[in-house]
């Protein structure tokens, strides 16, 4: 069992790593490989101390670099549920991985992507958000898919070779898959509906020329970086999507604390490693706590 | 008046005044040309992300080509007191100046000397923080200083020039100031003592061959680099010396945030940029309601 598992390799959970490396704890840090895509992408950061005017890249690199000589390595797997038992948590992931730690790190980020109208009423009855999961349920069955990540485009593949037809909610640029049953859809639709199960996506007009506007379904899987931390951990106390924290960064579930974007505004890379510092620092005295 | 008045040029304050400067707004930054003595002794820092390893000197120097590259100066008087208003803020500093902004954040760091027994009920009755405000009315009188940087030698010699005697607690090294009316103590009195008003320092034991432990004196000065909050902003609401926040950094008082270490731990570079970061977006935020 680890100390502590970060969910999150933005700012926050950067930040929170450095901290628990300096006070000698153990921990697991789940992130991407080029750690966030909102850094990668800022075209510069002008309010950061130390670095000015910094190109996202290039803080990327020195975040890189940093993480690299402080020997700490980042876990790729995707997170796919935290589980509060007594004292400790299980953290499993969508490859299949499952770790124990005695504390929990939120830095998950706030998806751009707000949940439409329907996704958190389905979860579970039609919705997912892990293909890997819950792909195998929908042989020859129709699927809706929404995808906010070229990456995610081989999930996208994975999904097409179970289901009958793949209708493909593209919100990116580039989309490179090419099967003959996936067809790719450039509309959001406005909901998701059904009565006791998913039945269709409801677009506000006809999404192609050939499919209607209500677009008959038997599951729609939701890809997209992380899940919303409520569904990522149960009975999470959240407020419009937001992580509630409180002194120190914790949550309302003992030994879990949040830290960056997904505790709220302002959304500032300072902010997040600010906050990330902190989560570090409660959870070693939390750690401290526990041996008593 | 300006925007916002900015105590400090720490990590919290510099923080502060790189966002409100993005973010379009006229401020005034008070702190030190050094920055920060605590950032330029630091041997090294290891969790600050996107500086691996940077020396205190180093990172100093790095914040001050970014302040100066962004066009912030920063303001060397001490401020002396900070006086809300009706929707504005006076704050004045002990050469005599007087300023007027619609908001203030406090990032003045917290102090490494506890007040002392007596210091805080004595203070107006005896006990002083500003040599050059009260200095006169110890004119040929018996003056202890309590003194815990060596920058500030020349506020000690200012008194020494008024009193009869000066009884000077040197908290620094290199003593240089050399009067026959100062007598340099190296142990710290244990209190302050008095019915009305200050009679006394009582030390442990006799501070030096010729001086008693409990040394009559007409008034203390306690030179240090800033006064507690609660002393230098009337009504704010302090516990144990820090800065009570809520949502935002927001203090007790309304259009007054504060950051960093004097809101209380961690006492990290990384917690007091985030503390600053959040509180410059809850002034912007102020500022703009304040025009509605």
């Amino acid at each position: 069992m680890t100390d502590c598992i970060i969910i999150g390799s933005g700012l926050a959970g950067i930040s929170a790593a450095l901290t628990l490396k300096a006070n000698g704890k153990n921990f697991l840090l789940f992130g991407k490989k080029q750690l966030s895509d909102k850094i990668v992408k800022a075209e510069s950061i002008r309010n950061y101390p130390g670095l000015f005017n910094v190109s996202g890249q290039a803080f990327c690199e020195a975040l890189q670099s940093q993480l690299k000589k402080e020997e700490i390595e980042i876990k790729t797997e995707k997170v796919s549920g935290v589980y509060a038992m007594k004292e400790k948590f299980t953290v499993t992931t969508q490859e299949g991985g499952m770790y124990e730690s005695a504390s929990v790190i939120l830095a998950c980020g706030v998806e751009s992507v707000k949940p439409i109208e329907g996704e958190i009423e389905f979860l579970g009855r039609g919705v997912s958000y892990c293909a890997t999961c819950d792909g195998f349920l929908y042989k020859n069955k129709k699927l809706g898919v929404i995808c906010t990540n070229g990456e995610m485009e081989h999930e996208v593949e994975y999904l097409a070779e179970l289901a009958s037809e793949v209708y493909l909610v593209a919100l990116y640029k580039n989309v490179t898959i090419k099967k003959d049953n996936v067809t790719v859809i450039k509309k959001m639709p406005r909901k998701i509906v059904g009565e006791k199960r998913v039945e269709s996506m409801s677009f506000a007009s006809a999404p192609t020329e050939t499919l209607p506007a209500d677009l008959p379904i038997d599951g729609v899987f939701i890809l997209k970086d992380s899940a919303p931390p409520s569904v990522l951990v149960g009975g999470l106390e959240t407020e419009n999507g937001l992580v509630k924290v409180g002194v120190g960064m914790a949550t309302n579930i003992v030994g879990c604390y949040a830290a960056g974007d997904c505790t709220g505004r302002p959304y500032q890379y300072t902010k997040a490693a600010g906050e990330g510092n902190i989560a570090a620092h409660s959870v070693t005295e939390y750690l401290r706590n526990l041996q008593k």
